[in-house]
């Protein structure tokens, strides 16, 4: 049974680590900065070497292509991202986006040929320095074109409203060759594309705890954030009586106790979050005229999430309307659940079986490149583990085994899928 | 019947309006600034003019008096501040020393003798610009010892953190020739006074509304501030089942709608506000480890006071247990109920029907010298009508037959005090 090759892959990893180290053992790679644009020229050098295709879209996206015989095959397409959160892990991308090219590379050197190209990418900016899942969303088009209810675009407008300014964008986007225009026209035809598949370390100890070595992810959480501004009447604590007060911590308290219910009872295993709030006028002797309270719900199904979405805003109504306040809804964010494809669960989950790995399925509630990816094309992803399942931290750390493994499941994930291309 | 001089009052009101005045109509005499010292002067050059004896005590508190024959007899004490909030109104204060002095020269001129002496007060920094009821606190030795359970005095320690820092405030004590040391032991013998008085404009519409002339207070309502933590343990909104969580939010919403409950049936008049919260970590998608809620509750009753706050701690406690988590009750300050002295309410009222005045009964939500006062003698104070209830505020005004009337029921309520002792 082909194999990656072993030493290769963790030589690699070892290599990119040392790319924006930091003192505590992790990495600071941010998107787009200097330790960033060193590494991306490290991974081109690394395809040339290789022998295969370089190329890098209008998002700064890189590839690595092998390429088949017929040019009109599809492209199976596979990676992560290579930057990282301040003082972040050395695995959290790097493994996704090094399994692939070392599939890539086994391919290569196995002379296999296959029915489709093969792609490995890095996605720019997945952590969101400057705009979370930037690349991948640019690349699926959802960066600028609402492809779901659930996932608003962002607008030309709002790209001048990024995280330090238009002018610091502009001039981190000229350090990779692109531009806020060369950006918003980055979207592939996903036509071309037969499908993505993304390994990546678990965030979180199942895996570890349960003794496996891969967790097949079935469906990404989406999330959506708002706030409910809650608003009465300020008045004095003692000269207006309680039976004629608008408190907006009333309706706000109400509402944060039968959400709580509403969820456990009827959506699981959605959830919801109220993290924070703001008071006006905010002192101690006067009836709080608003509050703004903090609402994070996240579902698996984006039937759920919308109905989970429409019935806790008509509770946030009923609350207000009970305590005779106004609501006002504050749209924040928000990302589509994904449900992934099947037949790419069952791709990986047969490659663990013939590579004779304990795995599980699971659902993932953090965001990925994968997320964006499974709106425009065949998408999953799937974990190995991370130790005491630390991530975003410099001790963020996944034993050699487990990251061969990654990139065994990938090389032959990659391979069924491109038999089955074959026979369809 | 005797009446006070009419002319005299609102030709002083209106002179005294001038010392620190601004722009919008108000008055500007934070506690010992410049234009207080002013109005200080201004008010003891008065005083000799009518022929009175002057004092200042350690806490720069200013007393007219109109001695009796008899060295042993007790005072009757009248008065209010001089001081102000920042660009405050004419009324509030100055209306309760003049109707005093006034109705102290009255006497004088009609040559009455009487069985005991009269003395008008201004008491220092009523308004807080140091320490809220400053004067009125040090006089009746309840700034630095504590009558009551509920009325915690301040240490020699925290009269060095009042606002503005220890050497300002020294700096301005010394203004008015006095120190920390001689605030300190400016307590009065209580055994000397027979009781004090206050008239005050109404900081509310009650009496305008029900076109009376008169509110005699006969409660002034207690309070206790203080901050409520519920601490729970921070956790990812989707990593951390809702069932397993430790939610600081869930406790406090379900204390706030629980606290409401219990105030409303059993402890009315009460009342309860929370009025601002913080929370930690204060983030959209982490479960809030701590809700610290700022609680205050008011009551006109000691007792009722005392048992409002020992069932709310236990209601606090209660609800952080349901939802697992700890409770910290932080203290910030209290002001103790005064129900007021029946025999003055009494005096005052017979002394309103006397003039055909409009009067009714009321209870006070806000702080007064007259409160401080009531801990170590007969006390009582009474509202006159404040033009759509505004105080605190340039627009403050007070109509002359109102401020005639608040001179002569003080006239008559003395005059009727002095004839009650020389019965006793």
């Amino acid at each position: 049974m082909l194999e990656i090759n072993a030493e290769r892959l963790l030589a690699d990893l070892d290599e990119l680590s040392k790319i924006g180290k930091t003192p505590e053992g992790g990495v600071s790679r941010l998107a787009l900065s200097g330790p960033d644009l060193e590494a991306r020229a490290w991974f081109k050098a690394r395809v040339a070497e290789a022998g295969l295709d370089f190329a890098k879209d209008g998002a700064g996206n890189l590839f690595a292509t092998l390429p088949c015989s017929n040019p009109e095959a599809k492209i199976l397409l596979a990676g992560s991202h290579l930057d990282s959160v301040p003082n972040g892990g050395r695995f959290d991308g790097p493994l996704g986006v090094l399994s692939a090219f070392e599939a890539l590379r086994t391919i290569q050197e196995a002379g296999m040929s296959l029915p489709v190209n093969l792609q490995c990418v890095s996605f720019t900016d997945e952590e969101g320095t400057w705009i979370r899942l930037m690349g991948s969303r640019a690349f699926a088009g959802t960066l600028t074109r609402a492809l779901t209810a659930a996932e608003p675009a962002l607008t030309a407008g709002e790209l001048k409203n990024v995280h330090g300014g238009p002018d610091r964008f502009a001039a981190a986007l000229a350090g990779v060759g692109i531009t806020t225009d060369s950006l918003l026209n980055a979207q592939c035809d996903p036509k071309r594309y037969a499908g993505f598949v993304e390994v990546h370390i678990e965030q979180g100890p199942r895996l570890e705890e349960a003794d496996l070595d891969v967790g097949v992810v079935t469906r990404i959480f989406g999330i959506h954030w708002q706030w409910l501004r809650f608003i009465g009447e300020a008045a004095h604590a003692a000269g207006m009586p309680m039976a004629q007060r608008k408190d907006a911590l009333w309706g706000a308290s109400d509402f944060v106790l039968r959400a709580k219910a509403l969820v456990e009872s009827a959506f699981s295993p959605g959830v919801m979050n109220c993290g924070q709030a703001q008071f006006k006028p905010e002192t101690f002797n006067i009836v709080p005229a608003e509050v703004r309270l903090a609402l994070e719900i996240r579902h698996d199904s984006p039937e759920q999430m919308e109905a989970m979405q429409r019935q806790l805003i008509s509770l946030a109504q009923a609350c207000a309307e009970e305590y005779r306040l106004m609501l006002e809804i504050e749209p924040v964010g928000q990302v589509a659940p994904a449900p992934l494809d099947e037949g790419v669960v069952d791709l990986i989950q047969q490659a663990a079986t013939d590579l004779g790995l304990k795995q599980t399925k699971l659902t993932c509630f953090a965001s990925h490149d994968t997320q964006t990816l499974s709106a425009v094309m065949p998408s999953a992803m799937y974990f190995v583990p991370s130790v005491d399942g630390i991530s975003h931290n410099p001790k963020e750390f996944t034993k050699p085994e487990d990251v061969v493994n990654a990139a065994n499941v990938m090389l032959h994930t990659l391979l069924g899928w491109a038999n089955k291309l074959a026979d369809g």
